[in-house]
């Protein structure tokens, strides 16, 4: 169940920040939903290379088109003048999908018996793919290498999920929140 | 038989495309050679990852090679004086490959059972992949992000075929040449 | 056995590659690790789709990680006044990866009986995928494209295996250790 719930909020959180980071470029209608679908398409097939899932298995879950196209015409659609930080708001959803897809990399990594650093590094990989998708294909530099507290907290992801302290779905809960928490004060207060 | 043709056809044209990109930027002879080749393999690349078949299928295709690599040699000695328009001779390959994948990427989504919104996005990443990587291997910002009005018609693809309007072998053949000549228009008289 | 032998040292030597370049962009201790983490799975992923090995058996080798770990440390650890050159060093690493994910993409092409052609292409992109993910990422211009002579060694090199001049574990070394050193030349003396 977290799983499922995890892969929307992943795909959803990676589709708003490509979508922002369009309108930061100034692209027009189409480009905001273009680079919204590749990031978070981009994202998720890294995320499935990475934890062994057929890439194609993203066009199984017919609900995702949706639910992502649905987030990027809000982005869109948002008041202007409510968004004018839209660095900030670019940095949550990142840092939401961030955490999302690192617990799924984290959790992949246990289900294979890894030990902690293969653990910790599945972590880092699968939650910084979508952003890394988005930043190359907007010619920018890779905000996970421009900004290294970034990873910080997926690693500390792959260390909880890898000793055992988050297992249950409300403990995934727990972790995915309080990731994004951290990750977003890093960002505030650096 | 339409689907060997446009796999055929699309490989053919990244690897024009990619050879003129590295005209462009005044790569030797070499370099030439390279930018083709990554382009149409990693064009063919994402498009056998997005529609579940192995990457390395693209191997046992052994006539591509000898295809692509004759394509480049092509390119390479192609009177200068005729090209000396190569933006518009890259639009133009960049087209034919762009039509080529779109609609094997919907095709696939067609045969899964899919709603028309994952045809269409099946559509446009199928059809832009290529493009893509050879954009950011030669450092420029992608096509598809660039020039937007690119992928509409990748989306118009999608929806022909979303709709069952083009089935038969001979109706893809005119989709596949009306939607490149719309393209070459949309460029020419943007 | 060879074959082991070449993907470890095919992954230590991108993940010291990777880690080189983000000192010579100034990372810090973090962003050191990532980028030669990001490296040494990037070049490891890509080889795998290339012949056909799912991506995340990666996962599997788990001493693998050990090892990219601890080169990066040596990395970061090293006398910075022995290392005034670092360009010099990041192509030699990059070189010894080079070579050794070659010889496999081209061992696998041979294992499907492919023509010399495909086997050329397949030495080239399997050899050359690593470089390519650390420099799209750093925002350089990937060296393979900029320094064309790189792949002349690689190409070398699917030529000896494709006409079986070397099948023995022992004439793999001798063609790993000697495609090296023509590639340092080839640098040095450029």
């Amino acid at each position: 169940m977290a799983w499922e719930m995890l892969s929307i909020i992943g795909t959803i959180a990676f589709a708003v920040s490509g979508a922002i980071v369009a309108m930061e470029e100034e692209y027009d209608l189409f480009g905001v939903y273009l680079l919204g679908i590749v990031t978070a398409f981009g994202g998720g097939a890294i995320r499935n290379l990475l934890i062994g899932v057929p890439v194609s298995a993203l066009w199984e879950q017919e609900m995702m088109f949706h639910i992502a196209l649905f987030a990027i015409t809000a982005v869109f659609l948002f008041p202007q003048d409510l968004l004018k930080h839209w660095n900030r708001w670019g940095n949550f959803f990142d840092a939401i999908g961030l955490s999302a897809f690192a617990i799924q990399g984290a959790l992949f990594a246990v289900q294979l018996g890894l030990p902690i650093s293969a653990i910790v590094v599945a972590a880092v990989l699968t939650g910084s793919g979508g952003g890394i998708v988005r930043d190359v294909l907007a010619k920018r530099k890779p905000l996970v290498l421009k900004n290294e507290i970034y990873a910080v907290w997926a690693v500390v992801t792959g260390i909880v999920i890898g000793f055992g302290i988050a297992v249950s779905d409300l403990s995934l809960y727990i972790l995915f929140v309080s990731t994004t928490i951290l990750r977003v004060i890093s960002y505030l207060y650096k």
